[in-house]
């Protein structure tokens, strides 16, 4: 078996336990209020590539991090970025009628149905990680002030809220950087460190090199975004393309133009290899990770 | 001084501080992004009874608990509550444009900005609590759960969906007293129940004494809230008066009738004072403020 072939193996494994614990985590619909649960199942279970479990996973193989542990993290962090999706979606947003190739919560249901989504989204992501074991209960503190902080204003509604007040502007690279870091990358970090810690306390080396991972494959994330943005069609992506040229909205293809965009994503690939020299073999499928977010078709 | 004095400058006292804690745990409005961090500072800061807060404090009297860890669980509560009125203000929510005296968020800013500012106020809320010392890491866990808990599905988010289910139906009242003690009564209980925490671990036999009281106050709060709403004006509540009949929404008045209302409310303070018992004049302020639930104007 080549190694591509071990690692879709681990990526399908890896998200289809995903999908059952997010499954096990969230209220049955069977129970009131229903319609409420089955919206949040909607929007939670049955599609997306799992990117945030994945490098829980990943990281959490560096340490032969707890199974039961891994599960609550990867489920919390999933839960906060399927809530920012769908607040994201809403009217007042973006107002995007697709995602993950179906209608997404607000038409599915309703507006006043998708804002009580993404919030008890972000409620259960904490109860799910607060009501863990497997950890000891300071280091699940710093877990959990870890992903509050990344959710927050700090981090992804911070992002949000930049990336709002840019329409229009032009952004230096400095400044996309920034929003970027704070939209989307906050969170990308808190699951590589979130999925280490499930395995031990990190020294700050360890910290420092999971940092510097995390950077450049959060940058990288949303270069290729950009790039597939750009390039590829709404069937591919399972949401409409080329929205952000349309919204007027500075990314790395307007800024840099493409190609470059293109080697910009392949140095931040090479940039999260070398950041990973210290863990050795045990740092496989971080790697791996990183070139499936640049290599990515959509 | 009489007691009722003694207890005006008691929570004078404890809202003032409350204000400033709560001004110390969210980011200056001169930190990026500027427009959120002002609309969270301008939703949060400046108004309000502060009931959750003062119920946290009073209930942080029983065991003499940590003051650093009360003001987090205070403001922790406090963001959650703020967070739940300027999203439930939106336009496909309530659709109102007046809380505590001043233009909901959504009005003063946008409607982008109100659905930010009530995610990031949900996030800030854990990052207080999580970040906090003066409670041991394992006692600190079970207060986060707490607060998650009362925030989400099986908290304050399923009883805002059980509310926008029932407008126009003819709820029982024991259906009304479930929305009831999900929608306000879990985040209230989350009050009493984290402030003891804040003092010591608790007994089961503690923890029954109040999740009595809380249950009784929870439900109090409501019925008064419905008489009020049946019989104060907009300028006297702050918010706007009669939208519960106008919309059609079952309410305690409308199932009851006025007088049968004011009469559960009377019964419900004296269960409160009952629960009580066990913990003696440690207790004063809890009671008080049962008094204070009932006997309001606004």
């Amino acid at each position: 078996m080549t190694a591509g072939a071990a690692f879709d193996d681990w990526m399908k494994t890896v998200q289809a336990g995903v999908e059952r614990q997010l499954g096990d985590f969230l209220p049955a619909d069977v129970t009131v209020p229903h319609k409420l649960h089955a919206a949040m199942r909607y929007a939670l279970l049955g599609g997306g590539k799992r990117v945030r479990p994945l490098l829980v996973y990943a990281a959490g193989a560096l340490f032969g991090a707890d199974a039961a542990a891994l599960a609550r993290a990867a489920a919390a962090v999933e839960m906060i970025h399927v809530y920012s999706l769908v607040h994201d979606d809403m009217p007042c947003m973006d107002d995007d009628a697709l995602r993950r190739g179906k209608p997404t919560v607000h038409v599915a249901y309703d507006e006043a149905t998708a804002l009580l989504v993404g919030d008890a989204l972000q409620s259960q992501a904490f109860t799910v990680l607060a009501e863990g074991a497997g950890v000891p209960p300071a280091r699940q503190m710093q877990m959990l002030a870890l992903l509050a902080q990344a959710s927050g204003t700090a981090g992804m509604c911070g992002g949000q809220a930049i990336d709002l007040d840019s329409v229009g502007l032009s952004l230096t690279l400095a400044q996309l950087e920034q929003m970027h870091q704070l939209k989307t990358g906050a969170l990308l970090r808190a699951a590589v460190v979130l999925g280490a810690l499930c395995g031990k306390d990190l020294t700050d080396g360890e910290m420092a090199a999971l940092n510097a991972y995390a950077r450049a494959i959060g940058l990288a994330f949303q270069v290729v975004d950009d790039v597939l943005d750009a390039t590829a069609d709404s069937a591919t992506l399972g949401k409409t393309a080329g929205k952000d040229a349309a919204a007027n909205k500075p990314t790395y293809v307007s800024i840099l133009g493409l190609e470059p965009s293109r080697l910009l994503a392949e140095q931040l690939r090479h940039d999260a290899h070398a950041a990973l020299a210290p863990f050795g073999d045990r740092a496989l499928r971080l790697r791996e990770l990183a070139d499936l977010i640049v290599q990515r078709k959509a």
